[in-house]
């Protein structure tokens, strides 16, 4: 295999989520051939071989790197970072500071991630503190959403920070020219929220980036703003609410329609809109989470991730690695810090 | 008419919420014969009275109280209290304090009436400050979201009280015998969330409530738990965040079935469930949020209030009167105090 064919390596945490490491596996295979990239799976070398028998075939850019420990779903992030040193959380991370790799994707603990990466990679030049960026489907398109829970306590300069950051991401990913951001507030008017939100909305104003002014948690779905800025702590119940809302309708839908053969009927011809519907709301198809602000591609997925969120989540780390986001972040950071200093 | 239809008079703000006060008026007549009370709709008389020629009989048990002013939905809330002393806010707040009316009712800016009936009616014994009480549709039936915007930066002995508070609403109102309450968090596991979670969820644990410890956005639709307690940035994210997915999915489905003449049919065969979905998501249906720990009933109804939003809420409001939800709240606080001295 030609060194053409690996432009990039990434390491995929291959014990982290609720399948792992199964969907980890499959999806690094369904994203082989698709990337010019080396895939390296980390993680109990022994269960990922096993596994790897129920493949026909093993692409050659496909390699494991071997981690003897596993931080589990809920522990606490920090502690088992610094006991679990062989961890493959820690090990994937590692890959990544010691150049074997440029990005890591993991399922697993997102405290662990979060802490590991922002101890062992650090900051980005100029960045004072990382932010979970996730895309959300709307009517007009994906919108991003940040910080959905890396930071549930920050500053309101850090809010700034993930307005910068993913706004570069939605410019450079997705090819909005001037992303709009909005601050998610309780209400439209200026005078609305807390000390902390209008900290946070004067920063924005003045800053060099399009900013919107508030907005309100209806106004996510309906796309009004191309990023969406908010406190971990808020992103994180925004997150998984919307996950909630749309899995109860989905539930409710079915059993409404179980309860009529017309109905059913019925379903079964609209079938097509219902599974193109979900694959619209489908958060697999948009591969997980990054997070952005950290000296290295860090992509954290879904603990319930199927193969394919796995598959997107490679093929996102490598839109992001070809559309170098983290030097466009850089060089957007060192333009507002002229302007602060001018 | 006999007294024996006037067990309780509800003032009803005609001049609140988008549609005023076609909707007020609307709902009122829809109402009056399904509750035994007296329904006042305050507010521009000479409006009023236009609006009454649209429709056939306005029942006896429907009056109208003038008022001269109204404050707009941008308001900000304190500064209108104080300036328009007429307004249809002000003067349907005042009918309560002094008992001419029993409860009160405003589609109107939502930040004015808490800040009206604060000012005017006072806590209720033993609680410390009011919150917004939202039911919202779950797999399970419904269940109650505290606060969603009464206080966006209460003190953790705040959330205590709204667990409290709502407690009581799901007991004497739902019929659930001894309600669960979740405290909102970013995971389950105690050792998450800000300092002021943590704080909240310690007087949680001692209370003499049915404490379910912490849950996350996706736990609400799934009905988790009887009452979801949360601080009032939150709260309301969480409402409008709910609102716009079920909003957007429904448009999203529209458009996807309107691809297809033969999803097309299937739409129209199982449309029932479709109906019977919408009925169950329909925040119309719940007829608007209780502002509870006030000296008085109090219901807040959504700005897009429909006729039958406000004829829901006049019968919430009677339900709440019928079941002393007030007296029974002040009883809850006061053997919790006890407990707190013993």
């Amino acid at each position: 295999m030609s060194e053409v064919n690996h432009k990039y390596r990434i390491a995929i945490d291959a014990m982290g989520g609720d399948n792992a490491p199964a969907v980890e596996i499959e999806g690094a295979i369904q994203a082989a051939s698709k990337v010019r990239a080396e895939l390296i799976l980390v993680g109990d070398e022994a269960k990922i071989k096993s596994e790897f028998l129920k493949h026909r075939k093993i692409p050659d850019n496909i390699k494991v790197v071997h981690a003897s420990e596993v931080i589990e779903m809920h522990e606490p992030p920090a502690q088992s970072i610094r006991r679990k040193k062989n961890s493959s959380i820690n090990i994937a991370v590692n890959l990544v500071k010691d150049k074997h790799a440029d990005a890591v994707i993991s399922a697993g603990n997102t405290g662990a991630v979060v802490c590991a990466t922002t101890l062992f990679l650090g900051p980005l030049n100029g960045v004072e503190r990382p932010g979970i960026m996730v895309t959300m489907p709307t009517l007009k398109g994906p919108v991003a959403l940040i910080d959905a829970g890396a930071n549930i306590d920050p500053k309101p300069e850090h809010l700034l920070n993930y307005a910068i950051m993913a706004g570069v991401y939605m410019k450079y990913i997705f090819k909005r020219p001037n992303p709009s951001i909005g601050l998610l507030n309780v209400g439209e008017e200026e005078y609305k929220g807390t000390d902390f939100i209008k900290e946070a909305f004067k920063l924005m104003e003045q800053a060099k980036i399009n900013f919107s002014g508030n907005v309100e948690g209806r106004d996510i779905f309906a796309g009004k703003c191309d990023v969406i800025v908010c406190d971990g702590f808020v992103g994180n119940v925004v997150l998984k609410v919307s996950e909630g809302v749309a899995d109860a309708l989905k539930k409710m839908f079915k059993q409404k329609l179980s309860s009529s053969p017309l109905a059913m009927l019925g379903a079964i011809l609209s079938r097509g809109a219902l599974v193109s519907l979900k694959k619209d709301m489908d958060y697999a198809e948009y591969g997980g989470a990054l997070l952005l602000g950290i000296n290295g591609i860090c992509i954290i997925s879904h603990g319930g991730s199927s193969a394919k969120a796995i598959k997107n989540a490679i093929r996102v780390a490598y839109e992001s690695l070809e559309n170098n986001v983290n030097q466009h972040i850089i060089e957007e950071m060192s333009k507002q810090e002229n302007i602060a200093r001018g």
